[in-house]
């Protein structure tokens, strides 16, 4: 099972038998607006505060993913779930009325690729039959905690990008039989969690750059411990590197000898129409990666038009204390290898 | 190994290998100084912030960790590691340099229960030989993220707990019979992960009452998966509840009918002198079940004087901003089966 120096290889893959999304206006409005579950047009989500949406938004994705795989709340043995806020509070209250036993995660952005690997171990070692794996962020959380008061309007570089208002949500759970009406298994055949590397960046508005690195350096080693190189899957898909981050991951691999130029895709990129929305460098934050894991990616594959893809939420280690310290942004990147395939 | 309905019982034990831990002056003087690895006497650990200083802490423990285990860094394959700190900064900036495939963690005060039950859980699927968990916490950090400026010199009510500064980390491995020259081995023999419970408590100056709820749920939880009652340990130890939640504890078990008084220990009691130190209800932070672990009850395991315990550490789930915005406090708490024992 142990893959070279860093990665997991599960002979009997762990299912995704599940998943929903669900996200804001402006995601409804874009790209894969028509595939996201539910748009919701008023961003309060009918709650009194941004914290609260966000968790009303947690509590609605969980609950859709148990309801289209047909599986009760008590079914699911462990939830592995987080969000970018301070202290997870939109996790934790989100999640309290689904009384699972959770463990919560922070990897920022790269957290829902954290989840789904820790509940692809959890299920494949036997620990349970079945998992959530949730992740979500909200644009006035995520500017209210990390930038400006939204009223203050604002001016925002070409290279900065947008928080996602959206939750992604996934039951991953064994291969027995009762997988719903899907044609094609979704198997998660491997993960790659990554290491935080920091090279130093220092401009919390161009966090592609500050991702990029290590976004490379996963990439390195999952080609590494699972001898493949980039042939191997049809796409290697990010999640929030934006435009400035992307054109660095792209030079980084060339530079290595590989070339993701036609197989690589941002979840960040994929998620607005940067130009007419006014999205600069793309989306970000836990739920960018994690409803266009839900609302496009598992679509794709389980569809087959894509057999193989290194599924790699990024994420900016950073608060507004560390920033304002001088300290620089790591960043980490985590690896789940997600397949379709006909039940065995 | 899935035992009842939330717990998992490892049929061959990962270890416990080594461990180590680091505090500040105020935790020296208090009645587990002399077990305490590292104290040192400047708060700052001689960096520029508090911030900077917990990340020294986290990464001299964890060093110092395996050095005490003579284990390389590189023999490390996955570390699970989280702070108090908004965007787990401590950790972050703590860990960078160990260059270890990283999963980062938020569990409040719980981070160290949530920690050593992945850490485990690793081990004993084979997805790593050697893993590390570590959490730590500042008084002074915390104090900032949660409370008042220092020098404001804010009053303290009896039931507020007083923030460890410190730092526990352990190396968790399989048993290889590379363990050093241990006497006695430390298994983990099972793990009970525990559920968010809120009760509705408000009151930040009083998290011990916040808490107890989520530790009797988890600990009735254990003795129901595993068949056993508070007679199959010797200690019930529980992170930070203080002395007001060790009352509730205590109550609430009572009235279940199981009497804990006399094998219930809580690390936030026990690290403190509360009268000569004016440290009111006991220490916490996620520092004060991680350094009394591999202070004083591992050392108690591995000499025999303990046979089993049950390591429960505690966590207040809220930020200053659920907080403000009248939220209330759930609480969750994780409970991790220790075991001593002859070597196989």
């Amino acid at each position: 099972m142990q893959r070279g120096k860093a990665s997991i290889g599960f002979e009997d893959p762990p299912l995704i038998i599940s998943y929903a999304s669900i996200a804001g206006k402006k995601e409804g409005e874009g790209p894969l607006g028509a595939c996201i579950d539910i748009i919701e047009q008023n961003d309060m989500f009918g709650m009194d505060n941004w914290e609260q949406a966000e968790s009303a938004m947690q509590k609605q994705a969980a609950d859709l993913a148990l309801e289209k795989g047909g599986i009760r709340r008590r079914e699911i043995r462990y939830l592995f779930a987080g969000d970018l806020l301070g202290q997870l509070i939109a996790t934790s209250f989100g999640t309290v009325d689904l009384e699972i036993p959770m463990f919560g995660l922070y990897g920022a952005c790269s957290t829902m690729g954290e989840a789904l690997a820790l509940a692809a171990m959890t299920v494949h070692a036997g620990y349970a039959d079945r998992t959530l794996a949730v992740a979500s962020s909200h644009f006035a959380t995520a500017e209210k905690q990390f930038r400006f008061p939204l009223s203050y309007g604002n001016q925002r570089p070409q290279s900065a990008t947008w928080t996602v208002t959206g939750c992604g949500a996934a039951v991953v759970g064994k291969a027995d039989g009762k997988i719903g009406n899907m044609k094609e298994t979704l198997r998660i055949i491997g993960v790659t969690p990554g290491r935080i590397v920091d090279m130093g960046a220092q401009d919390s508005m161009n966090m592609g750059a500050a991702m990029a690195p290590a976004a490379v350096h996963t990439i390195r080693q999952n080609f590494e411990d699972f001898g493949v190189d980039e042939t191997y899957y049809d796409r290697i898909i990010t999640g929030d590197l934006g435009e400035v981050g992307r054109k660095l991951l792209l030079d980084m691999m060339k530079q290595g000898g590989s070339d993701l130029t036609n197989i690589h895709m941002d979840c960040g990129i994929e998620i607005y129409d940067s130009e007419k929305q006014d999205t600069h460098a793309g989306g970000s934050g836990c739920g960018c990666s994690a409803v266009t894991l839900c609302a496009y990616i598992l679509p794709k594959l389980r569809s087959g038009e894509w057999k193989r893809v290194l599924f790699l939420p990024t994420g900016a280690l950073l608060s507004t204390v560390s920033f304002n310290e001088g300290r620089s942004i790591p960043g980490i990147a985590h690896g789940v290898m997600i397949e379709s395939g006909a039940m065995a």
